[in-house]
């Protein structure tokens, strides 16, 4: 054999061994073996074999994932509202004669009953306090300052390391394999992207949630900007995710996953399309590495889409049993 | 030489003429050599250099496109309203009882005024009637069946044969330097989605447009289905267009083109953001190949814009004289 030849022999041996090392290598390192990965890796092996019964375009590869207790953490609450009441803690001691009036003396008081009268009046001037009034650039630099700074209450970790290890490797492993992957979240929209991007690979663009008006002005120094108003204009939740599906990707998922009844109209949608589809919800189960809740919670109730899940052959993920690792190692 | 040298040394010849042939191959064939299209490729380059003082990174390249009048042609009349009205008549053809009742009766008898009474309303009845009270599946089924049937009242041409040919060869330019382009448009979001991936490349989620409500419900088999409303939700047109770029795209774009007023605020608002920026109008001066229309005109009038933009200095695209060619030829 020519030194040439050998060379080339060697290249070609590598290149091999390479590529079938590669396909050999676990593409989802923090999820334990078992039925729900192989239910993920069967469903993306059958939809990307061309020429294979179920393989679906990669331009109609649409995965759609929920964000509060899907992506990262909920609890002790929604991490938008803890951001909405470090908000107003914020603003009061910037300006202390905020101090007496609503809703800020609540929230300096943890007067939860005080925030829950009048129907919840107060939490919605909690909400209109620290996301309206503002352009949406000055919100964005808010959040985004926040996250910086602030520690979750009880994990003291940032807020984007509450994002979880295995749907982080999820979302990489479908993104590798042609798929598109969006965030449809009853979250707001303008909140999550200021972090999307960067703790999940998702675009601005591919995020999906619940927003408030927004109106274009021209500024003081004649440049155009939008402000952001107190009115609430979508709730993408409930039967409004696959409204907020069809208004924003205008195509049904092929895979869709989420971990509440506030995500049930989403999994049907998704799963009761024509060829393969795949349904996955987490169910937190894991009271030691998370938390564990479900039918009674009042932050993400997992109710009717677990009994409706289980009925329909949708993968249940028990994160206690299924998920390896839950949050990043630092 | 070496044989092996010489071989490596054709091969290294060959990728530099390969790829220098490549870098002098025109990217718009169907444009003339001029400002516009110097001013265009003079963007590109800029934005595209890395290192250099203008380099934007490609996740932030995003280019949004009005459509009627922008990307396709928009005489005599909207081609979404020419499909309205095309469906009235369908419609009074399959049901005779519907021949005597408004909106069928004023379309069947060519009744402008009737069309136009009372506000308006028999237009609105006549966009309820073809765009309302369906399944989104099955009103995107009629649109598609329109454009495969239908034809332009003068070009004699099919409605996806009204783009412009320069147009194509622009997006597919900017999305070979690493855009990513977007329609931004006035027309319904649900119509353009049948035919702007094929058409244009754009796929469904990069189409922001005007909207009506769409309910979810399950059917009478228990499918989940959405269900379109008459009810207006977004008009994205004039300040719209910044209000549906930031609602649906989330990031200000780098280039935005249009062609009348109502692209006013979108270019704008593309323009005043920081670093390298361009804005573009379509002017239709050409009524020869294809129309002349500005001040004066019912459909895409073009005069505030066409001031604010010569005074800018955003690129005044002159239809007659940039354009080579305006249609695809068969």
């Amino acid at each position: 054999m020519s030194k040439l030849s050998s060379a080339l022999l060697a290249v070609v041996l590598a290149c091999g061994l390479g590529s079938s090392a590669f396909a050999q290598s676990d593409p989802l390192p923090s999820w334990n073996d078992g039925k729900a990965k192989q239910a993920i890796l069967d469903f993306v092996g059958k939809v990307t074999r061309d020429g294979g019964p179920d393989f679906v375009p990669p331009e109609q590869r649409i995965a759609t994932f929920d964000n509060d207790g899907t992506l990262w953490a909920e609890q002790p609450v929604y991490f938008q509202l803890q951001f909405a009441l470090d908000e107003v803690k914020r603003l009061a001691a910037e300006k202390p004669e905020l101090k007496d009036k609503e809703p800020y003396r609540s929230v300096l008081a943890r007067d939860v009953r005080g925030l829950a009268a009048n129907g919840g009046k107060g939490l919605q001037q909690v909400m209109a306090a620290t996301h309206a009034g503002m352009t949406t650039d000055a919100f964005a630099a808010q959040v985004r300052n926040w996250l910086d700074t602030a520690r979750h209450p009880t994990k003291q970790r940032p807020y984007t390391e509450m994002v979880y290890q295995p749907q982080i490797e999820l979302l990489a492993y479908l993104r590798s394999q042609g798929f598109k992957t969006f965030i449809v979240s009853g979250g707001g929209v303008e909140f999550m992207r200021t972090f999307a991007e960067k703790a999940y690979g998702i675009p601005p663009e591919q995020v999906v949630g619940s927003s408030g008006s927004v109106t274009f002005r021209l500024g003081a120094d004649g440049k155009p900007e939008l402000l952001k108003t107190a009115k609430v204009e979508f709730v993408d939740d409930g039967p409004g995710k696959p409204v907020g599906i069809n208004r924003f990707i205008g195509r049904r998922p092929i895979l869709a996953f989420g971990n509440s009844d506030g995500d049930l109209q989403m999994l049907q949608y998704a799963a009761a399309g024509s060829g393969a589809r795949l349904a996955l919800i987490v169910h937190h189960t894991d009271a030691e590495r998370e938390w564990a809740y479900d039918r009674q919670s009042p932050i993400g109730k997992l109710d009717k889409a677990l009994d409706e899940g289980k009925t329909r052959g949708w993968i249940i993920v028990d994160m206690k049993t299924d998920w390896k690792t839950v949050f990043p190692t630092r």
